[in-house]
């Protein structure tokens, strides 16, 4: 019994490791929260269970009330997910990034991610107690998009990027 | 005795008023305080006395601590001080302006004015809890010098700003 379950936790692992291993965005992001572990609470878990709740399917998400404040776990993940984006920019332009999050008691908000005098990233928040993506791939693949579109914006704006 | 003290009243008015009369800043601010006021409170009170918090002498700083929280009293007048930066950037730019202000537990933070992909104004916030300039004379001299700096910031880089 006990050699089957050792067997099926090492499958499940390998599968969603590689997720992660795959993904320089998610990489960035379990460093980000990892980096908020002060009691080292995460120093034992796989990559993959530490970004574990970034993923809310769209059922948990609807029992998920948007009447009162942002759970502060939430607004810690959120402000993870966007520094994140910072350094996977900051890494591939070599500009410094910085991020500010502003969220109102209703969950409405903006995420700014700029370095210099550049906006690299603006995103207007919503509902921000439902934030999360219904996979780990999908949460790759947006943290992905919203780097190489920030990345696009420091090309086009040398100028303001450095001023 | 009556008429003595209404004469001394109305002298100080006058002066005062005169302040706030001959600063597109202040104007600006004290409609923004207005704003807030959603109980009508304010409705008969004077400009200047509208914004009579936004001063806060060398001595009364030093008996605020700055161990906990910010009051959101403070926190609401250091958001209207920069939304009255932003319009005032907005009146003479054209630009639509967006505020953010990002604040720690601990008075640390961020206040930010964007317009497109161009950051107009960024200012690191510190001991956010004792914010206040000696004399309304000094907090329209540190809004005008702001809003100058916005608006050259404007002009220097016309693609992020409409970017």
């Amino acid at each position: 019994m006990t050699t089957k379950t050792t067997t099926t936790e090492t499958t499940t692992t390998e599968t969603t490791t590689s997720i992660v291993e795959e993904s320089t965005f998610l990489k960035e992001l379990v460093l980000q929260v990892r980096a908020q572990d002060h009691y080292g609470v995460y120093r034992t878990w796989k990559d993959e269970l530490v970004i574990a709740n970034f993923v809310v399917s769209k059922e948990k998400k609807s029992k998920i009330s948007v009447e009162g404040d942002v759970d502060p776990a939430t607004q810690l993940r959120i402000l993870c997910f966007y520094r994140a984006i910072a350094v996977c920019i900051e890494k591939q332009t070599g500009k410094l990034c910085q991020v500010v999050t502003d969220l109102s008691h209703e969950g409405f908000g903006w995420a700014i991610v700029w370095t210099g005098r550049l906006v690299v990233l603006s995103r207007t928040l919503r509902d921000a107690q439902r934030f999360g993506y219904p996979s780990l791939k999908k949460l790759a693949a947006q943290g992905e998009r919203l780097v190489e579109s920030g990345i696009k914006t420091v090309e086009k704006f040398p100028d303001a990027a450095d001023g």
